[in-house]
């Protein structure tokens, strides 16, 4: 099974030239989720190949425009390439009705189902549940209400231990049950269950920490995750300015990586200010090795 | 004088990688009007070099989100950049709703003034008159109520004849004087009238006709304009889905042009249907020669 991230805008508040505003996605199994969708996310979906018609949810951490004014230049290229697939749209309730007045502004109803979903009135855990995936929804601390994704891939099976198929002849049928869950009976009537036949798999998952002041609460439900994609906006020593602008800085973003036990951390939501970008990502790195810089068109493909 | 021309956005509906969605802005002597703001404009700017924060007007054609969805993300980049001078935006009037409520969703106010105009209620003609230019407004034939544009530099007085300076040694500040539009008094005490002395100038002109069918009432507001942008998404052969969607085609904005004597014609909101552009362009030149196919990034700049 697949499972590939590419961030598609890495950068802070305003555009530049090399940093297009907040999204990523991630394909599962071919179906696609979008994670945020600043200005201009579809061109950036043009430029980096992403097959936009598997977009099957988007999840809005917050309305700050720079995560979500890409998203109704969307729901319209979906309209006239005559979209038919459902479109669930995740996010704060106030968003509905921004989408609303500028779709009827134009046309009497969008050709495909709009599912609309307010994350407002959801609880904090699993609010999605696909056959290949969840996606779990947490509080972040920002200047206004926002939220942290997580998605999980589920029902992903591991190999038939190799001389369990040999000393049991197994055929084609019984193998493609065992990788669906199913238990195993020998030719005696014993029942052998599905974890002993099975070699254990890791299920892959990935944490969007868009907008965030340091926030240990947050740690419980991104905990071993692949891949944390976390706010960076500033280094260190504008701690200041990030605590009173809501976001983190580079050494907030690693202590949560390292608290959270994931295996790897992306900074993003990069501020144009810095153009050392070494410096800044060994800043991160002192707390927590496994740390990259994000940047535009950047892939992560998991796998075992 | 300058009179400078970028188109920022070309092509129709959708964007494509060759494409944006549809933008122009006019430098007039360092003041700037935009003319429509589809998503992705102001990183059109940043690509084409445009000083945006000189940018005093903006004026939006209509409601379809190809021609507006990229003004809220401008609008808020001139938030965080701290602009102080104010902008005014021209535009239909629900325009004003859609943009109050992303910007309340966000932050109490701007922290610039932003005055917005509702060209709906506003009657045809000069709506907007500066120093060095003046625009008027004018309706166009699309599926929803649509504005064309025609702005016009307005003051620009044309050089003094070389031979009145030597007869009467005008000095520097006679010479301002008459520029600005003064007569001139000779010696004897008799008054000679501006028109005498300057040789005629032309005042120069742009137009910006985005989405409409073929529609000759527009005719008497461009007449003879420097350059004419006209609306021609499809070629001769697709006249019916032109009507049917309320563009034009090659030949209608060729007959427009035509019409209205105008000096160059600008073909733009491409359909992304056409890869041969060379025929498309021969369509529109056997009707009205001067023409040519707007491009992303194209830039015309006005001389006497």
């Amino acid at each position: 099974m697949a499972f590939e991230i590419i961030f598609l805008g890495t950068g802070a508040a305003t555009p530049t030239l090399s940093r297009g505003l907040s999204a990523a996605v991630v394909n599962i199994n071919e179906t696609l989720c979008l994670f945020d969708c600043g200005e201009a996310t579809q061109m950036q979906m043009l430029r980096f190949g992403v097959k936009k018609d598997r977009i099957r949810h988007v999840f809005i951490s917050h309305l700050h425009g720079d995560h979500y004014f890409g998203l109704i230049g969307l729901l319209f290229t979906y309209h006239l390439h005559h979209r038919s697939n459902e479109l669930h749209v995740w996010g704060p309730s106030l968003l509905k009705e921004i989408l609303e007045i500028q779709i009827k502004t134009s046309v009497p109803n969008l050709c495909y189902p709009l599912i609309f979903h307010d994350i407002e009135s959801l609880p904090d855990g699993t609010i999605c549940s696909e056959k290949s995936f969840t996606v779990t929804k947490f509080p972040l601390k920002h200047r206004l209400p926002t939220y942290g994704y997580l998605i999980r891939e589920t029902g992903r099976c591991g190999n038939i231990k190799k001389e369990f198929i040999k000393q049991y002849a197994l055929d084609h049928e019984t193998i493609k049950q065992i990788k669906e869950g199913a238990d195993f009976i020998t030719p005696e009537g014993k029942t052998i269950p599905h974890e002993e036949i099975v070699i254990p798999t890791r299920q892959h998952s990935f944490a969007w920490c868009s907008d965030t002041a340091y926030f240990p609460p947050l740690i419980e439900f991104i905990s071993d995750a692949d891949v944390l994609y976390h706010d960076a906006t500033f280094m260190k020593d504008l701690q200041g300015l990030a605590d009173e602008k809501g976001h983190s800085t580079t050494i907030d973003a690693a202590l949560i990586a390292s608290q959270a036990r994931v295996h790897q951390l992306i900074l993003g939501h990069i501020s144009q200010r810095y153009m050392d970008l070494e410096s800044f990502v060994k800043e991160a790195k002192s707390v927590f090795q496994n740390a990259e810089i994000a940047f535009d068109g950047m892939k992560i493909k998991l796998r075992n």
